[in-house]
Order: structure tokens, then sequence, then C-alpha cells
């Protein structure tokens, strides 16, 4: 496969981005070891940009993420992929608004995830960021599109850009890179609160007009940027 | 809104405590991404300098720090103010001896706030800082006046520098922010210790008048500084 | 009071020795603001060397730690002694073979604390550097003698060089100001873990055989230094 | 004894490898103070490097480390080596395969070791690095064969590159040292997960051939290097 020369510019920028986003998984604890992944999508291509397989976070640089098709397949990198690219390229390929995939194992959401157990939206930041319950996906084995497929078709009924799948760990959508590892950030800080909270009594439930308009308000207004 | 020079002067030298005391807020773990805020109010003016909205406590400077008037107003700034200033603002204008005020979700305080239980006075530390227990306040929507009426009208009735806002999180006030921020650190710390001691049983209580003793002590002789 | 020169240099070295040391407690986790403190024995003299009250462990310098004698009152620093310093005192007019003590307020030993319970000894870690249970000591308002009193009692019926004070904290001894440091830092490490066991069910037991070994094994042949 | 200078050449690699990962023990929360430790096999050689007897992590260095023979006898340091090396020299010599160990007290994975309860298999972390429950090895007294036999006696029967060692901690493998501190580092953190899981409930199952599947993936495809 031969990439035009706009491509490669862009594929630049975008590798220098996933790179640095990827430091973010230890500084906020939601990795350990390599296990946890930032993916980017190149955009005005088929292609994405993914953290190499096996490569602790402290060795990542632009040079070694590695660019493949939206079939997970090579295009372009020293290494191998991340073994969980197969799952990132299903949900780009199956959703065009997402410019940027997370995954990890980060503690608190994982145990959620064990028990295959929904977060009930009982905190304010859950309805602003998450705008409901954050959802459980179906127990799937890696190695075909299995992972893919249901967090494309559990994310699709939902408002949440995260899905605990089952037994195994967390998926984080956002329209680009940025905001999925926001989404993960945020994922695990509200898994652990409310996990928190229910150790010892129910938290108090929001009323669905209240996380309606947290939702709203907060996707529309919140922060310096263009809304997400 | 025109500025004398002496207040311009003076909103320097707040610009640039509130923006070297947000830094405590991720080095005491109590935020995430940019999840909370500090403000001071400006002496002698009807002014406050707190956090811009959307902005990672890594790239906050005195420079980024934004004025608003106590209505909230954005009085001097090239950001927009963090959307919980009207909070803010709203507590300096009903209570004339806060000199700063700071909010969190930190996970312990939020667990508390979710369930709507006041952290009871079980510990020393709770009643030399705190005075009793550290009180609940009402679920209050963003966008208007609830929130700081239910911070206002939930710490009028106590000795507390610490409301725990229901589903929501944590307001501290203090004469002064870097107060207002030891506040914040030590609701998190009694918070969690509370947490811990209740899930294996039931934390022994302190006497009515041990608590008043600690209390007074606490306020009137410790550290190097004038009382507070 | 003057102090003759011999003692002054003696002073120098242990001013450099405890304050180098608190800087254990923050990166042990042990503390939060300025909530915790080490002081040692000046050899061959009736003074200890302390934490200055209410400053922050960054701040700390050999030159701003305080000296007092055993009594708890002032004999050198331009800040005034820590507000724990008549407990510290109180051990050292009591216990001789003691040459430094720490107190904190760590997170799981306090939570032990406010329900008033002994951390047992279900650990080979709790057996070699405590020989069985850490015990409780009472409640005791701070201001007069009560706390380093109850601290004196407990320890005295007990191979433990740490004690969990009511309601309050954690206190330890050591035969210099690091071990007592060490001692702390165990503290809270077994008293998490204890808990932790505890949550899912019941820790066994260790016979207390086995506890002796651990305990005389420990104490005579560990580590490449005198045995403590 | 005299080692020829090929040999002196390789344990030099060998000291600085087995230092430079004692790093990663408090890096990941594994240890506290001096109580962890790793060592390597010398190949080609009845040797083994390990970490000198009560020096903290910050002052280890290629040059503080211990040789000794398989029987845990000295022979090339200038310190004693850690109390735990019996233990490390009986597992190389009866398990021919294993080129590194690791020992720590990490609080989760001792959670479970102090109440003598194997770890479920329930994450697909879990299959894939352990292959399956992480088990629970006996209760054993320092001084002699004991820790080391219970370990060796454990993980012959299992797949598990861990084992939990009751009221202890636990003892990792790998075929190389930075195999056995991963092994480690993932066993604390699904030791964690799993509490926290069960916490709340029961995790759901994964079925045994799902756990095999997993396990012989992870096992062969893996990351960049060579599968261990």
């Amino acid at each position: 496969m031969t990439l035009a020369s706009a491509v490669r510019g862009t594929i630049a920028g975008v590798r220098a981005t996933v790179a640095a986003l990827h430091a973010e998984l230890p500084r906020n604890e939601l990795v350990v070891w390599t296990a946890g992944n930032v993916s980017a999508r190149v955009p005005d291509a088929d292609l994405l940009v993914i953290k190499p397989s096996g490569v602790r976070y402290e060795e990542i640089t632009p040079d070694n993420m590695v660019v493949t098709d939206l079939d997970g397949r090579l295009v372009e990198g020293e290494h191998a992929p991340s073994s969980d690219t197969a799952a990132h390229a299903y949900v780009y390929k199956h959703m065009p608004h997402v410019g940027g995939v997370v995954h990890t194992h980060s503690t608190y959401a994982t145990a959620w995830a064990a028990r295959g157990e929904a977060i009930p939206c009982v905190l304010t930041m859950i309805a602003d960021e998450f705008g409901g319950d954050i959802p459980v996906g179906p127990f799937a084995l890696i190695g075909d599109d299995s992972i893919g497929r249901g967090i494309v078709e559990t994310l699709s009924g939902s408002r949440s850009p995260a899905v605990l799948m089952r037994n195994h760990g967390v998926f984080t959508i956002g329209r680009d890179a940025k905001a999925a590892v926001k989404a993960a950030v945020m994922c695990e800080d509200v898994a652990r609160t409310v996990h928190i909270a229910r150790q010892l009594g129910t938290p108090l439930p929001i009323a669905a007009p209240d996380i309606d308009a947290l939702y709203a308000r907060y996707q529309n207004v919140y922060g310096q940027e263009t809304p997400k």
C-alpha cells in the first residue's frame, strides 16, 4: 500500500498525538506494565494509528507507533500493532463519528465489568460526561470481531462514551483521541467513587430529567473548546 | 468596568496565589482532569479570581486566571471562568468573612455525598478542623443560584468549613484560599479514614465536650500563624 | 539554658537527621498537609529535636527544627515546637531506651484506632516487626500528659513499637528516629493489608510459638546493621 | 570459590539487570521500605544474583548486589544476601527452566494470602498471564527449606507463575527476572481488581475452555519478543 504525501504529513501529526496521549494512562493510574492502549483515526484516510504490542509506556515515541487499515492490517511501522487493534479498527469502521479509542483494564471499572454490572448514574459528573449509566458489553474472546462488535452494539444504544466489557476491561470512544482518554479517566474516577459509596449503603438516585439537563449543559457549554 | 490601579496590583498577587494553590489539588489527589477549582476574594473589591474553564492543572498560570464580579460576570481574562463560578461568587456575596473557596469531587468525600450522609466526628482531626460532623448540602443543578444557596445555608449552621453537596462533590471555605485548600485536603483525608473505619465496624464516638475542647484549642493555638 | 559546645555539635547532627526523616512521611503516604512529626533524643542530654508546628514538609530544614527539654519546653529554635511535643517528651522521659518517636494519622492505622481495635498478628511481617498484635491506647485529650502516659503505659506491656491511640492516630518508637520511622511505615502497611484481608473473610491465625520464632529471628539477624 | 573470567563477565550483566529491576518494585507500589527482592540465575553457572539484606531501593546499585550459590551461600558481595535467599536458591535448584524469582508483600495479593484463598480466574488478564487461579502455598517459617519447598510444590502443579504464600506474601517466577517482575506486577493488579469486584458481589466466571484459549494465545503471540 502506497501512501500519498498529504496523508504522510497527517500521519506524522497523529503519531505525535497518540504517542503523547499514552503518557496519560500511567499518569492517571489506568494501566500497569503494557496493558492499555490509545488509537486515533487518520483524518480523510481509512487508517488508524495505535500503540505497538508489548512496548512499555516510557519507551513510546511517535516513531514506534503503528499504522494499520480499518481491518487492523499493518500499513506502516517496525513493530507489530497492539493485540487489541482488531477491536479499535472495528469501531472506526462502524462508527464514523469516532476519532479516538482507548482501552484499559483500570481497576474499579474492571471490577464492575467482572461482575457484569453497569455503573449507575448517581453523580452529577456521570450525568455530565456519560449521560446515564455506564453500560456493560458482552464477554468476548480476542482473535476475531467479537470484541469490536460488542463495543459497537453496546455503545450504539447509549449516550455513554465508555463500555465495560465483561470480565475484561474498558473501551472508550471520543470525537478525537484526547476526548477518548478523558472519558477513560472519568470512567475510572466515577467507577471508584460509586464503588466506595456503595460499600456503606445505597447512593441516592438522580432523577432522569436532571440527568438529561446536566448532560445537555455539559456537552454544549463546558470548557474553552468547541462543543464535543 | 474599569479597575483602579491599586486594585490591579492587588489582583496580580491574588492571581499568583490562586494559580499556585491549584497545584495542591492534583498533588493531594483531590481531582482528575479539570474537575476542581480554587478561588479567592480580591480584598477591598467586589471581585474574585478563579480557574478558567476546561484548562488542565499543568497549564495553569497567573495570567490565565479569570477575574469576575460577585455575580460571576467576567471582568478580566482571556478564558471563560470555571462553570462553577456562580457558586463561588454566591458564597463571597453572602459570607463576608470568607476569603477563599475550593470545589472538588474528591473520591471519598464525594462517596459520602452520593449517599447524602454526613461524616461523623469520630477522629480528633475532625474535631480540630471541622468542629463536628461534616454536613451534607442539598442536591442542586448547575446554572443558577441553587448550588451557592445550598452551600451558604448548610455552612451557616455549622462550624465546618466543608460541605458535601449531594450527588455532586465538596465545597470548602476559609479566611483565605490557602485555608480553604487545607480544609479540602483534610476533608478528603478524614472522609477516607472514617469510611475505612466503618467498613469493619462502628467507630467509637467522641464526647461533645471533648469535640468542643479540641476545636477551641486547634483554632486558637495551632501553627505559627495568627489564629484562623 | 546554656548549651555546652559538645552538645551543640551533637544537636546539629540530630537536626539534620530529623529534618531528613520527615521526607519519609509524605514519601510513604503517612501524612497530609502538616499532620505528622518525627523527633529524636539528643544523646547524652535531656533534650529532643522535633518538627516545628504548622510547617509543611517541603519547607523543613535542619535549621527550622526545634529543640526542647524533656518537659517539652523550648530550648532552641525560631518556631514553636509541634503541638505534639508534650507527648514525645513524655516518652523520652519515661522510656530511656527510646531514641526516636514518630506520630502520624496514617489512614488505615487510624481507622483501626477509630474503632479502638488492635491489629491482629496474622502476617509474618507483623510477627517480625511488632512481635504480636499492634495494641490500642486510650482516648486522650491534647494539652497535658494524657497522650504521653497513654503511649508509655500501652507500649510498656507490649513488644510492639507502635500504638494506635483511640480516635486519634499512631505513635511509634525506636532505638533511633530511623527505626521509629520504619515502624510507622510498617504499621500503616500491615494495617492496610490486614484491613483488606478482613473485608472478605477472616485471616488465618499464626500460632504463638511461630510468632515468637519470627520475632526473635528478625530482631537478631535481619539487615546489615547491628541488631535493633 | 574461584570464578572463571567468562562467568565474571556474565555476572556483571546480571548484576546490572537485577539492580535495575528492583526499581520496578517501588514504582509499581509492590513494596515498602526494604521488604521485597528480585533475583536472577547466572546462565551456565550454579549461581544467582540477589538483593543485599536491609538495603533500601534507592541505594541499590549493580555493585552492591550479592552473588550466592544455589544453596544460598555467599560467593561474592560486600553485604549479606537477602534473608529470603534460601527460598530463591531452592527454586533455581529445583526448577531448571526458571531464570528469575521475585518476592513481595504487595498489599492485595498478601491479603488473599492472609486468608489462604486463591485468586479466582475471573478476568481475561488472569487467564492470559496465569492460565487459571493463582494458587496458595503453605505457611512456612523462614530459616530452612520450608518456603522454597512450598513454592516449588505449589507452582509445579499450576500454570501460574505466582504463588500466594499463606500469611506471608507473594513469590513469582519467570524464564528471566523481567518476566518474574512482570508476573509480580500483574499478580498485584489482578489481586486488587478481583478483591474490589468481590466487595460488592460475585464476579462472573470464565468458562474453562475460554481460559485455555486465552492462555494459549497470550503465551504464544503477545508482544514483540520471542514467546515466553
